[in-house]
């Protein structure tokens, strides 16, 4: 079976379709997927910027919302943009850490984009946290106690260094087994069959 | 039928396969395209960049090349890397300006695309315009003595400040008649179901 590993960063735009969709289209292509959270702060900045890339570049934003607007009318997705953008994401990427080791760790993580880009919500809060924790029957307190450990600190900067050292420059991005990188949720089905074609290839 | 203006610079990598495949996906679509050749330097100098966004930012230009690689054999279509990137591309574009006005022109776009991305062939000189121009049967003096006019300049400096003022910021890009903007290769399909379902309204 094909694996696919699917980097994204809370704070990403259109890292909220490629979320939304992924679950169903993997499981039609017969590809098992591996949330990965990671920061893009840390990559933006050695591309010496301090912003995100659509605040910095005001027709690139301009046209990003309009899309993301029109992808997700497609898609039958909530939209709000969030205020203010990109919103602070490395709570909820400590958050998903933790929560990934569980069952429901993608369907929190879905719930934070939702909460994000579905509400416009604010998702860099203890309460917001917590009130997606708690339809899992999580306890948000530990969990959140948890996020805050060294070990889930060092697990976030380990990963966004391996986000790093695989090439990726912006979220989403998606890596198969054998290193190849798709960049952006619309390259999420190119990435999909290159999975499967590796996993059938593996089989033989 | 529905219109939709492809916006593009000959230096541009990913207007290769979009200049390659909106002929056929336009004429099952039942949309008319209008091949707009523009500048994209005015634009990028605007957004403080002097060189293409994936020489400043390696790991992009990467994955750019890359992914290109692996549209292009998906597609069918050769590949090969143009030295020095980006090629200066104002003398194709006048020159293309020249032969749109012909039944070629089009062709004769396609052509110098090939060339430069299939063959990997520089794009800025008499000789390979002459070259690409002799097929069809067009008087290369004559046709570049017209792309050095100076209407044919004017109207190169019209449509790129036009392109910027639809908030074009890269290409290709793909605006329809209510100015509704697309940006990308893989934003085709939908600029294209975009614009048919424009025509129709208007039909009615």
């Amino acid at each position: 079976m094909g694996v696919l590993d699917f980097w994204f960063d809370f704070a990403s735009t259109y890292s909220y379709p490629a979320a939304m969709r992924i679950g169903p289209l993997a499981a039609t292509a017969g590809v098992t997927v591996r949330f990965r959270p990671f920061l893009l702060g840390p990559i933006f900045q050695a591309q010496g910027w301090d912003s995100s890339p659509f605040n910095l570049y005001p027709a690139k934003g301009r046209y990003m919302w309009r899309d993301l607007e029109r992808l997700c009318a497609d898609l039958d997705l909530p939209f709000r943009r969030p205020q203010p953008f990109p919103q602070p994401s490395l709570l909820a990427a400590r958050v998903a850490l933790v929560a990934l080791a569980e069952r429901w760790g993608e369907e929190f993580c879905r719930a934070v984009f939702r909460a994000e880009f579905g509400e416009g919500s604010r998702i860099d809060d203890d309460a917001t946290m917590a009130r997606l924790l708690a339809p899992f029957g999580a306890d948000p307190g530990e969990v959140l106690a948890s996020a805050r450990s060294e070990p889930i600190k060092a697990r976030l900067r380990a990963d966004t260094q391996a986000a790093q050292e695989h090439g990726i420059f912006g979220p989403p991005s998606f890596v198969t087994a054998d290193g190849e990188l798709f960049w952006g949720n619309d390259r999420l089905e190119h990435a999909l069959a290159w999975a499967t074609r590796l996993g059938s290839r593996g089989r033989n």
